[in-house]
């Protein structure tokens, strides 16, 4: 099947440049007549893929010199172990913002480490799901730091605030990350799993500040230890060295493209065309307050919901692929995350205004 | 630079059959419009590549019912905090069985969790590098388990048999995994790290007695506990999928072959064509006892040590690469891996032969 846009929620799209540019060079890659995954992550060709993604993923997010950079094996569900045996110290508390189902699930992890002080952030708003102001997040003042995941891909809620504390604030942004501009200054940890905005599943980005390595709890496994990771450039462990260098050509694809700046105003663009669509008709429903609705995740359903799958079947048929609702929540989801095409978003915004006019 | 043969220890050179068709199905595979990496791992589509890579393993290393094939984020170095966390269960020991690098590594993560019992297996037999005989060796009658590392990689130093023991044996075969036939009943846990002998680094195959199931410390990581995974058919988290895919494809490369045992047979045949090359010669030696050399990793030196630049420069003019010993034995190192065929072992004799020619 030729030009097809995939709204997978992840593994997600990839830029299209950078796929034909991996295929292209796949056997022979740099001229040595074997692909980048054959070679030794120690080899001077691969030690430069290394050092320039993380050069460009620090000029991407425009990362402060305090803050390393590393390239873990495995993804956000790694690290929500990593975290709280990271970061706890001394510590007996940590506390986390609850706001959907990837919050939950790094607290379920979490309460094996400390006592979890969990903030209910979800609420209702004017008869729609969303979350509360971040200024009303309640702060244990003996948490070792406040954790909460700014983009939910199941809901499709999004929060942009911060928490207001002076513990470290940890996010896991494993949906959101490189989509919209943020100040890095603000947080202890930022972490992403690849698979939605950088690259293939199988590595996770931790951008950890200086002073939060000396933390380590005792039965820290060494290969998620932020310190070793730090202290070996991320190659205490043999890395996923193919995720790495293809997460390396999505950062310079980004920065060719105008980098995170560039990036939020067509991320706007595509969840404001869609969310209109969405809000201008009556056939199709998002239940997500505007306050809090994601532009990366956008959930919707179906005024008849016994068209789902002859929804689903159609849009397949146009190339719109991989539409399917979390069966948490049902009905369709579009991720549209930076990969997505604004000309993507707005196939699926005709298909879906074609379909209502012959289903309503 | 085509026509080339590759050395690497690991991440090691992947079967060229398999490296063609994953270029050419890298955008568009199974004719969905998108790569194998863009899809949800739990799309029936994907499930399937799963399910097969599992069967096809289950078939080459007749694996038991009675045990869980579990594809683990990570590699080696993972499992090495994984096996005690996963292992110990009330016990307080374990026995490590050190003979190389690789075993002391696994030591050293261990002793985080339990008291390590080190059995020094390294001996000097006729005046070369061995190890003792495994009936010599020594097992705490405490241990929880028995752990050994059958193949290390930077001596060149290969076991055969096991250990005779009561306890669960477990082997880190990450470098010489499906090189030759074992019998996996005779094993608690097997595990392997992809990059030499399965796929590209980023992924890692456990395979557990399922009775080993239930001894799992509090604090262990839920995406590195066996039971998890296995629960969750290795999906608790998302799983590295390409990498996923691509060792699968290398299974089925390797049940085209002939499956282990035709593949055990090219790897003697590699093997003592090279060390016949080497013993042959007064230009180049190999340091280990003839029963314990590794029919995987093949280290020599020269005898004029000052001619090594010149060996590795010329070795690649001719296309065989990745020939420099690891820096904590110097000179060379051939990996002769199940990837590397017959041909790439006789072009490396041939240049060896030359250049003694030249240079004795």
């Amino acid at each position: 099947m030729d030009n097809v846009f995939n709204f997978s929620a992840g593994p997600a799209g990839l830029p299209k440049a950078v796929m034909e540019q991996a295929q292209a060079e796949f056997i022979n890659w740099n001229e040595l007549g074997t692909s980048v995954m054959e070679i030794s992550h120690r080899s001077k060709e691969f030690i430069k893929v290394a050092e320039d993604s993380e050069q460009d993923l620090r000029d991407l997010l425009n990362i402060p010199d305090n803050y390393k950079v590393l390239f873990c094996q495995g993804g956000a569900r790694a690290q929500f172990a990593a975290v709280p045996l990271n970061l706890l110290g001394q510590a007996k508390k940590a506390t986390y913002i609850d706001a959907g189902y990837w919050a939950e699930s790094a607290i379920q992890e979490a309460q094996k480490y400390c006592q979890v002080d969990v903030f209910e952030a979800k609420v209702e708003k004017e008869g729609k799901l969303a979350v509360a102001d971040t200024k009303e997040w309640r702060i244990d003042p003996e948490a070792a730091y406040v954790h909460f995941c700014p983009n939910e891909t199941i809901d499709g809620i999004e929060i942009s605030g911060l928490p207001v504390t002076d513990k470290p604030i940890v996010a896991d942004m494993s949906s959101n990350i490189l989509s919209r501009e943020i100040d890095v200054s603000k947080y202890g940890v930022i972490y992403a799993g690849a698979q939605k905005n950088i690259g293939p599943a199988g590595i996770c980005i931790a951008i950890v500040r200086d002073d939060l390595l000396e933390l380590a709890h005792d039965l820290l496994p060494s290969f998620i230890s932020y310190k070793t990771l730090a202290e070996k450039d991320s190659m205490f462990n043999t890395p996923p060295t193919f995720a790495w260098y293809l997460s390396g050509l999505v950062f310079k694809w980004l920065k060719a493209e105008g980098g995170v700046a560039a990036m939020e105003k067509v991320n706007k663009e595509k969840a404001e065309l869609l969310y209109r669509a969405i809000d201008g008709s009556d056939f199709y429903k998002n239940n997500v307050h505007p306050d809090n609705r994601s532009r990366m995740n956008v959930p919707f359903q179906l005024a008849k919901p016994e068209l789902d799958a002859v929804f689903l079947e159609q849009a397949k048929e146009r190339g719109l692929v991989s539409l399917k609702g979390h069966r948490a929540v049902g009905g369709m989801r579009a991720s549209i995350y930076n990969a997505m095409p604004l000309a993507g978003v707005q196939a699926l915004v005709d298909f879906m205004q074609e379909f209502e006019a012959k289903n309503a």
